[in-house]
């Protein structure tokens, strides 16, 4: 069953270690099939070194396991939750590296600072409110999921555009058009974390980068205008082929 | 003698310095056999790359090396009163990892601020006061021990929730269940220290997490109801098996 | 076309994620032929895993692509505008490595504070203006190059003796004699910001380093009177060959 | 001519890269034979990857090459007043490395704050003043070994106690009874002063340890009552051989 699928999950996860922001089995990956409404996801506490395509656990959307032995990640509430709440997502990622965390930790939004930030994230990356005792004691993960999905109602943020958030006291989660894409956005974050924390030592000054800043930097990589890359009929760098 | 506790305890000083926690030989780590009463400890001051399980001393907990041609860790006689106070325990690491030494130089206790400290930490990982002129100079090991004991018992702390102390002006030192679970505690709280450090740089607001975060976080992993991994019955996370 | 130079560049281009400065394909490497007055240039958004020698493509300092059927780096335009205006350079490099970029985000130049910058950039490395919504809408790239150019001029300073900027809100761009070297005035820019910031939190009085300091060790390494290094005939260390 | 010293400075040398407290060039070891008088010491600007034992160049204490076809170090001036003016030492090391400059720069001590410090420090690392225009102009380098011995008078340090220094606005020179154990010196500098920064950013409180604790922890591992590794006859850590 989605062995395909399966297999893209599993590719994404070891990811994680890859790229060093992951310690221990602090990360989890998911990658849903929208035309059967089914996700697949890596299964609790399996260390990577140990982890095979054929652990990946199939959940419904009513969070059902509908294939596979092993216990999902315990975080799989949430994952579900932002796949029913963002339509256009096509996988969610969760980690604990370390810049991201001391963000959430502090209760600091990542604001878009520079052109490394604007050209994946289009605008601020936002952190909830913390958890109330009541919503962690009834559904915690879920109610994780939900408070990520309300804070991007509430400043009125397009998930699409800024796939991205830090859960208070917690971490962030990110998602995006695919696996590898959304760990990719796992690693950009934490790399634009890192530098925002060093910026903010270094001057007191308001440094957030102007709006038509965020719009070229994010549209030339994303959209019918992007003309970053080798998918993209012609250059519209100012450079011309002959 | 011991020759599986030898081994175990062998592999998990070498996790030290794989788990970037080491530098040169300054670490160490035991394990106890609780029905015999002996431990297994690496010996003092050789090379991580020279290290063979058969060169681990035994030693008693009167402090008399039973086995071994070599000289035990000279923080042996630290290990020795951890063993004898926290009756539950079976091993124990010492490191000076970077992080946690910064806070023990700082006299700065490790808080909870978020729940990658709580799924470790049921709170903060204290801080001993300095060790007196007289404690130095008479016992100086067994004394680093005894302050640690002391610390526990004068705050209310089990030793078993939080696994972890910072020596004042010293380092930490991490225990648990069995070696490797001990070392893997003593990579997290190098973690932990590095996100508190970071958070605490970018925000004066009081960021410690509540007690029904802690609660939660640490009864997930921990515990008769813990549905994190692979090894509960019946996952609790919201997430049902048909 | 130009073969040698584009296997120059090429491995110029792989030095970045070997130097851990490069993140993903953020960073590229451009080579020129000034008796042609033709470059060579990474293709756009390529993984370096995946980046071969052929892949290079040639533009024109009027921005046509000559030769290379992929699209040349998004940045093109910049190295074109810094060709034209520094006659002596030949080769040009961008990254977004997380030090420099911090200081660039910030907008704090990398001041002379010690002899480790003074070997390499006779003087404070500074950073531009932010470009102007005009500037940004009507010619992103091109721009970015003409505030590099008129940030030298302004200061009066020349780029063959500090090469190296930061672009405000964005990251650095370094050049030099050839790939090779504009790569390692790129790790050498990343070191000493690091280094900078480190020493900037450390304390508030003025630490930059006078002229005389300068004049020594950029001169030791650069100009008629070196004797750094193997390519000086007679050693002026103070040390005498018998 | 010397050949046993040369391999072994030599491996000193490759250590430098392995153990990461060296970029490019930057950082040579030397070591003497203290009957013949001369030592052998690292070329300049060699890199570490095409570097061999035989390229090591033999210098008297005079100042002149007595083998060797390259260039020595641009720093021979610096390590030839190291070893006429410190009488004990057989080695000494010159790095760029990044903490350690840092502290430098900002002419900051590294203070003792901890048992790592003291186990290898006796006490406070200086920093030296910065050298006056005539100093650099006249002889620059070996101005900065003089500048190195009057601090330690000044101070009334023992170099012998403590092996390193920082020159103020350049970096860490450090020392030792072997070439290896002079680059192991400069490893631990690195380390505590990283240690030492993040423990000033976390407090204010005056947090320099108390001289019974240098004498403890130095004591442990330098000198005829030393009991930590297996050189010692038996352990005074409080264990007890049967």
């Amino acid at each position: 069953m989605l062995e395909e699928l399966k297999q893209e999950v599993y590719e994404a996860n070891m990811m994680l270690p890859k790229l060093g922001i992951v310690t221990f089995t602090w990360g989890n990956v998911s990658g849903i099939d929208r035309e059967k409404n089914l996700f697949v996801i890596k299964p609790s506490g399996v260390p990577y070194e140990d982890l095979k395509p054929s652990d990946m656990v199939v959940v419904d959307l009513e969070g059902h396991v509908v294939e596979g032995d092993m216990n999902p990640s315990s975080d799989t509430m949430t994952h579900l939750v932002l796949y029913k709440a963002f339509p256009n997502i096509k996988a969610v990622v969760h980690t604990h590296s370390k810049w991201a965390v001391s963000f959430a930790e502090a209760g600091v939004p990542i604001e878009a600072l520079g052109t490394t930030h604007a050209d994946t994230f289009y605008g601020d990356v936002p952190v909830t409110d913390a958890l109330t005792k009541q919503e962690i004691e009834e559904a915690y993960e879920e109610n994780t999921g939900k408070v990520i999905v309300r804070t991007f109602k509430e400043y009125g943020i397009d998930p699409d555009a800024v796939p991205a958030v830090l859960v208070k006291q917690h971490g962030p989660f990110t998602w995006g058009p695919s696996p590898k894409k959304a760990v990719e956005n796992a690693k950009i974050l934490e790399v634009v974390a890192e530098m925002n924390y060093h910026a903010l030592q270094l001057t007191r000054a308001d440094i957030r980068v102007p709006q038509f800043l965020l719009d070229k930097h994010y549209y030339r990589k994303h959209g019918a205008n992007a003309y970053y890359g080798q998918n993209n009929a012609k250059s519209k760098s100012g450079v011309t082929h002959k």
